[in-house]
């Protein structure tokens, strides 16, 4: 079925303990799709880059199977400019630059042939951004996911309320799902967000995993422990791509099957974080995926 | 099969956002014992309080079938004391008070009955009476268990290095894991401390689970997820006695077992945290026990 990725496409600056980079091929709307190009085709993004954004990047893009007739280039405009510093334990980062750039004018407009897309991923934007692209889609997607943050809940937080209620799957880490219900138990958070409009929320914990709520049942997958995390960049998006991918593939959005798309989520964040960028995911194959959920599955195996 | 657990019992005083606590029944050994004690019987304690220490907790403790004739009592002692107070996150706690008593000069002598113990848990100890200990026993335990923590790591390092190869199962948190073996990955910490002495190594990772490394494999067992964390004094200890009862009353140390006895440890401290003190703990019965197995399967369960 057919996947649309609303997201930045971006240039991101990282370093980490073990190296820096320069500019390298970053954004949600990029970890996104290539994460799903993994697992089903027919995959459409909707961005902007400006005209500094190399051919090659989104030669890539195409070789993966995603339609990237939906990305604007404003020839006379930069693309968005991400550069991050990790410390030791990768947890916490240091924005060292933002530059918007052209995503600052970023008001997109979903191609006619893109809005019967099935599945609906929203990367991380304004909630109005994101509201706006939800009322382009036509008939309405089969499912609708969204990824948020903690900066939208400070700054507009009607906004975010608002498109929540059009959406059936929302993505936070546990932070914001205490912020966003001001509860701070998860289950009780849960509990709140689910009626705010999510019909499913999975709540994002990093090297902890990630809980799926959906009506009174709780489903958790862990993270896989690595040897090295090198660069965290983009393990969110991935698992939201891979997530996504995996239902896109399936076509089934019922609560069994979006645990094992948790898996393969979480299983293709785990790649992504193993080197810098994209490059892992760059390098995987059918065989790679399948060793890596076989990897989970036994991380969880235990019988009574 | 029997078990024996050294630990402390002692008075606790907790304060937590939902209240405050008097003086109440605590200590590692106390928590051990009767999580223990829901899963196996042929429990014995060995353990140290003063005059003090009412008839009643070690009245408790018999009527959960724990034999406390090793609870050497000393009446012109105080028993050991510690107060602490958690801050709404439950994962920091602040100690207000730490009177060791008569566990500052604890030197536990083995009663000859509690010399073949199949299963030995040795709770959070100095290292060096941890030892000491161990060589009591006749014949050598068919599994020894032992928790630790970063205390120890500061001013006993040699003593504890020298403990751990006498054992089979490390219990220690993440951070314990990072800096006894120096590494921050998890995974390369555990392959460091399974070449230290422990077949098996335990990382507790509080509300985010456990894992259990043996070999080249790995197992997570998540935390489940509550409506409220009402104390979290006790749930690494509870933890160790669900996991160690579970062992001592199947007798068998594989891993696949293991990892069965990593599910009970957890499923043990989602209660203890549910209310003050051993509280939960003291009105669980079978039924109860096996409906939280039931949650944690739940919560776990995915199918390809």
């Amino acid at each position: 079925m057919s996947l649309l990725v609303i997201g930045t496409v971006a240039f991101d600056e990282v370093e980490t303990p073990f190296g820096k980079t320069g500019k390298i091929l970053g954004g949600a709307g990029t970890y996104i799709g290539l994460a799903a190009s993994h697992l089903t085709n027919n995959i459409r993004i909707v961005s902007v880059v400006g005209g500094d954004f190399p051919q090659s990047h989104l030669d890539l893009m195409k070789n993966h199977g995603i339609d990237t007739s939906g990305i604007k280039i404003i020839p006379d405009g930069k693309t968005f400019f991400w550069a991050g510093k990790y410390h030791e334990n990768m947890n916490i980062r240091d924005t060292l630059v933002t530059e918007l750039n052209v995503l600052a004018d970023f008001d997109p407009v979903v191609p006619e042939e893109f809005k019967n897309s099935e599945y609906l991923m929203l990367g991380n934007l304004t909630p109005a951004i994101q509201k706006r692209v939800i009322e382009q889609m036509d008939p309405k997607p089969k499912l609708i996911c969204m990824d948020t943050m903690n900066f939208w809940m400070d700054i507009a937080l009607d906004d975010l309320l608002e498109v929540i209620t059009m959406i059936d799957v929302l993505t936070i880490n546990d932070e914001e799902a205490r912020q966003l219900s001001g509860e701070y138990s998860l289950v009780k958070a849960a509990r709140k967000i689910l009626t705010m409009g999510p019909r499913y929320l999975i709540v994002k914990k990093g090297e902890h995993g990630a809980l799926l709520f959906f009506e009174d049942q709780m489903f958790f997958a862990p993270a896989m422990p690595l040897e090295e995390v090198f660069d965290p960049t983009g393990a969110g998006d991935t698992f939201a791509g891979g997530f996504m991918g995996y239902l896109a593939k399936t076509g089934d959005v019922g609560f069994e099957n979006m645990k094992r798309a948790i898996i393969y989520g979480s299983a293709m964040a785990s790649f992504t974080v193993e080197k810098f960028g994209t490059d892992k995911l760059l390098e995987l194959d059918e065989q790679k995926i399948q060793d890596r959920l076989d990897d989970f599955m036994q991380l969880m195996a235990v019988k009574f």
